[in-house]
């Protein structure tokens, strides 16, 4: 029991940061940087579903409260969208909100959540902080030095059943996958969709990259399981709208659960920010598909790009690659390399925040700036491995 | 463990809300109603102030990710409207995302909060979702049928210690108080303070209606206990700004503490609203305290108006008044008394929702309709209580 001025000892054990142990040497850089460290998208978003477009004459009350389950209307277009019933949509202040809300419905304080790897940085912390367990599951791509045969000729079960305990509750999946930009196919997801029936699990599919994948339209688990999965989504990616903190959680088949994850999200941020629906309502009218089609172009043009300059396979789908920088790494280890990058004006994630055992790899972002300073930092980084 | 279809029991026991014994009712409502029962402020945000007075073009990336911690800006003029250090200021989604992320740092599963009574409706179920247990302590006034002396009479360690357990780690209090409008003077904080202290209690501060005080400016017991306090506050009350999802707190004079509930705010809604962060920057900047000191006078107006209406004394502050209706409660219980003022189109909150010893009690909020909505309503609670 921590008393003051203690405080919880698993928060306390949390790691402040991806970027602590660098964070000084980033603050004291003057000028112009390559910050392909964040996940973002560099574009405005389209006009007219802009902040300044959200008038108090066409929304009286649009800065009062709204509804805790978000907009009815923005419900409504969701459920459209995904042709899920409207009692199957809880409006979220991002994925983030949503993933955490729907974690802290699910599990027990102990649970174990499979966090399939290389995985999006913040999951490992959503799933501590609502008192679970992330156990890491190398899944994706074949971490650095991986031995024996490549993950992706084993199954589904070979891969994922030495994880199991008897406290795993669910399995954390993203596709197109930050950052390894990998885009699961269907016949995967049935594989997984059945291993988490065979073996009584909840699943958790990330996927806010889903307008953001290069080889055609991602499936998602939910048309493989939709009796046990949860869908989170964003206004972020696709829309250019990261800081109005918009997304949506997709609730399984399962009835009133989203209701249940609705008293968590309520006592956990109350809503989503009302305005800010009101834009995510005009980007899913339709009469921003134009802007849309152009910035997918716009950042497809960036994937390849980024590939081609690092001489790696260009990714399916997401904002990323994941670079192997483990030839690179000297007695100073991942932070020597990092420091190496900053002195360069170039700023990458390290691996390690994707999961341990991808330590020797960095993360890049290819839409986090104009598609002119990616390459120069791209370029940066290529000189730095050759 | 729960495993799919079943969720956490903690959860699973969470009433869904404070209105669902009611609910279909209230939706079979037509046309205007008295819309009694929510906390909210009626007025639009002042000029100059709303979203769509936050231009891309003069904020470039307003839409983008902001820093987890809050816009620096707005961080400044927090720490420098308080008097802190910068350092000790989080900028959060609305005074919910700061209590539960201060609460997600503190607590163990299973540690005790007492929950000063009769409380804001959402408190309980912050703590439940954080995995803590509140502990229920009737304090500001005396619940229907309290005998023996009354609790003013009594000092805080006679109100206090009876309620302490070895898993007490923290107190909640709330002045200006939603719903009693008590506030709390300055011996009795000194006296909270020194129990806290006494006892190694963390102290939580809700202060969202500092600034809605009718009886001067109400102090806060962070000046009396800056080493285990914290306050949290917010936009929404005095800026009419609930929407926006814009609070913050201040966390108590412990190196780093605020970094440590950082982290579980950013695994839990990731950042406030950045936008919205923006029109928090403006309020603060002092063009828009003529807006502030007119909309003050305007509530308090409805403040001594609602209690003129109900022959009660005037609230000390906040907005609300919480409305002894026990004598009216028939063989029907308090759902019959709820039913009653629905049929007359008048939204009141169950005073359980404040606290099991309130129970005979509704709380009712004079500003969430200009005032002659109000008045009518308060009207026809005035009609049903004679």
């Amino acid at each position: 029991m921590p008393r003051h001025p203690d405080i919880s000892p698993v928060i306390a054990a949390m790691p402040r940061g991806v970027f602590s142990s660098v964070a000084h040497r980033i603050a004291g850089l003057r000028g112009e940087v390559y910050p392909l460290h964040i996940g973002d998208t560099w574009l405005e978003p389209p006009e007219g579903c802009r902040l300044e477009d959200l008038r108090t004459e066409q929304h009286p009350g649009i800065h009062r409260y709204g509804r805790p389950r978000g907009r009815p209307e923005l419900i409504a277009a969701i459920a459209a969208r995904h042709g899920v019933s409207e009692d199957r949509v809880l409006v979220s202040t991002g994925a983030t909100g949503a993933l955490g809300a729907a974690l802290g419905a699910l599990l027990d304080p102990g649970d174990e959540v499979l966090v399939l790897a290389p995985f999006w940085p913040l999951i490992r912390g959503i799933v501590t902080s609502q008192r679970g367990v992330p156990v890491e599951v190398p899944y994706y791509v074949d971490p650095p030095g991986h031995r024996g045969t490549p993950l992706g000729e084993r199954s589904v079960e070979e891969r994922l059943a030495p994880w199991l305990t008897t406290r795993t509750v669910a399995i954390y999946l993203n596709s197109p996958n930050n950052p390894s930009g990998v885009v699961l196919p269907a016949a995967e997801l049935a594989e997984l969709a059945a291993f988490a029936r065979r073996h009584g699990l909840w699943l958790l599919s990330d996927e806010v990259y889903e307008q953001l994948s290069w080889t055609g339209p991602p499936r998602s688990i939910r048309e493989f399981a939709p009796e046990r999965t949860f869908s989170a989504c964003s206004f972020s990616k696709a829309w250019a709208m990261a800081g109005n903190r918009v997304g949506y959680l997709l609730g399984p088949e399962v009835p009133e659960i989203v209701e249940e994850v609705r008293k968590v999200a309520m006592h956990g941020w109350y809503a989503a920010p009302n305005g800010p629906q009101v834009a995510a309502v005009r980007v899913l009218s339709g009469d921003c598909d134009g802007w849309l089609q152009a910035a997918r172009a716009h950042y497809r043009e960036a994937a390849l790009r980024a590939a081609e300059l690092l001489g790696m396979p260009a990714p399916d789908g997401g904002t990323f690659l994941l670079v192997d920088v483990s030839h690179r790494i000297d007695e100073r280890g991942m932070q020597g390399f990092l420091e190496d990058c900053i002195d360069r004006r170039l700023l990458v994630a390290p691996g390690a925040s994707c999961g341990q055992a991808y330590a020797d790899t960095v993360r890049v972002c290819f839409t986090s700036a104009p598609l002119s300073v990616v390459e120069e930092g791209l370029g940066v980084l290529a000189e730095l491995l050759r």
